[in-house]
């Protein structure tokens, strides 16, 4: 089993990688476009990808390559982000001056590196700031990364979950090129865009309240395909409903389940 | 009158405050929080920001600012968005090699970009291109912005209207510091953030249709209050009904108006 992730080895959606996939051969790969490619060609079984944080929000360029691919979404997976302040062996606290991180990592230590007085740098991504620490061998720098990133790379962890915000977790999504019929508990997310109709909008959101389908979750995005034209991507437990998609498609177009797959349950 | 906007004199978003305030004074901003805070402040009269354009989408900072602040939105108004390429008096299309802007304004002209052989530098704004090029004197490379953007520096207009989609444009906001009471046709902006209940987003979202209320746009952001919090940007036509508003607080919290203005008739 090979599957791809974004970034470097020791990146916590590697972290995603093998709590979805016991004993899987995980592929790194430079960006989320090239994760979606390789697993569209056929090179890896599957792909996995962070669609939001618990503080960041959405992954929107996650959202846009869905629309781009026709890939299905078969599972998700739900990991508590703990970032650590990693430094070569023999380093203490006390001799850090700045720590190097992607830039969201910095900005859920802010408070922290403050109190500190750690300047923060940014990096490319947080795994990757480890790796260029050690070939470094700077010892005021400090990375900001996962325990299993200091491991990997033979670095020392200074201080564990350093994040301003305790309850930091990612949602990740696995991708595959054929869609699952997941027994148990499930979730589905579709999407689709607007009829030209004024009360499309109020209308197809409707349908589901109606239907009592509880919504997980809602995300617009631009649809390049006409000016002013949004996605909506929509979470909600369960299977779809062929009377509740027939209704969505009254009053929107382009309506496409992008998978149902078991709901994550920690 | 004096009317903050974000960008260098010559922008796009001048062009909106010298449309929607005639005759005012305008005060040029490094970043949307400035404009945001210079109207907070008393510092000038109102603010005009972009908040949507028919290309790219959401201007999601501006929606995040609005949270933050306690100002109103007391109009809107729709530019046509019209980029130029722009360079030194005398110099000819075909010595062109390069040219800089904003990277949204690149991305919208990559087409015609690509056509002409020119190479794409991104620069801090497209006003700002156009200055930097008069100062530079550089004769093989352009800026893209807009005619008056041109004028304003002394530059000549080699081509006009270079956007890949000839329905470009761009939707902003007034902001005040006491909300207006619109005559003849309104429109409405309110945000709130959800109750923890498990039906909430299907049955808050429910209601504008319960209500006969046609949705104009539902955006949605990371609310920093809580972990997976999220915040609803809704716009509607008409004002608000204290019937939907009451219903959409049974499973909403955090409701507020942030304005009801005239709405944008071309």
């Amino acid at each position: 089993m090979k599957v791809a992730f974004q970034g470097e080895l020791g990146a916590y959606s590697e972290d995603a990688v093998l709590a979805c996939f016991e004993g899987a051969e995980s592929l790194p790969c430079d960006s989320f476009g090239e994760v979606f490619a390789a697993v569209a060609s056929g090179n890896v079984d599957f792909g996995v990808i962070p669609i939001e944080n618990s503080i960041a929000g959405s992954v929107h360029d996650n959202y846009d390559l869905f629309y781009r691919h026709q890939l299905y979404i078969t599972g998700e997976c739900i990991l508590k982000i703990r970032h650590c302040l990693i430094a070569l062996p023999g380093v203490q606290v006390r001799d850090i001056k700045k720590a190097s991180s992607h830039p969201q990592a910095l900005a859920q230590c802010a408070g922290y590196l403050r109190r500190k007085n750690i300047q923060p740098v940014e990096a490319y991504n947080t795994a990757g700031s480890v790796k260029l620490l050690k070939e470094s061998g700077t010892r005021d720098t400090a990375a900001i990364a996962s325990r299993r990133a200091a491991e990997l790379y033979g670095m020392q962890v200074l201080e564990e979950n350093i994040a301003d915000h305790a309850e930091n977790q990612t949602r990740f999504l696995i991708l595959g090129r054929e869609p699952v019929l997941p027994e148990g508990e499930a979730k589905t997310s579709i999407v689709f865009t607007l009829k030209d109709r004024p009360d499309a909008l109020s209308q197809a959101l409707a349908v589901f309240a109606r239907h009592d389908i509880q919504l997980n979750k809602i995300e617009v995005r631009p649809f390049s395909g006409e000016p002013w034209g949004q996605l909506y991507f929509l979470d909600f437990p369960g299977l779809p409903t062929v009377g509740a998609l027939d209704q969505v498609g009254e009053y929107a177009s382009k309506v496409r389940v992008l998978g149902s797959y078991p709901r994550f349950r920690g």
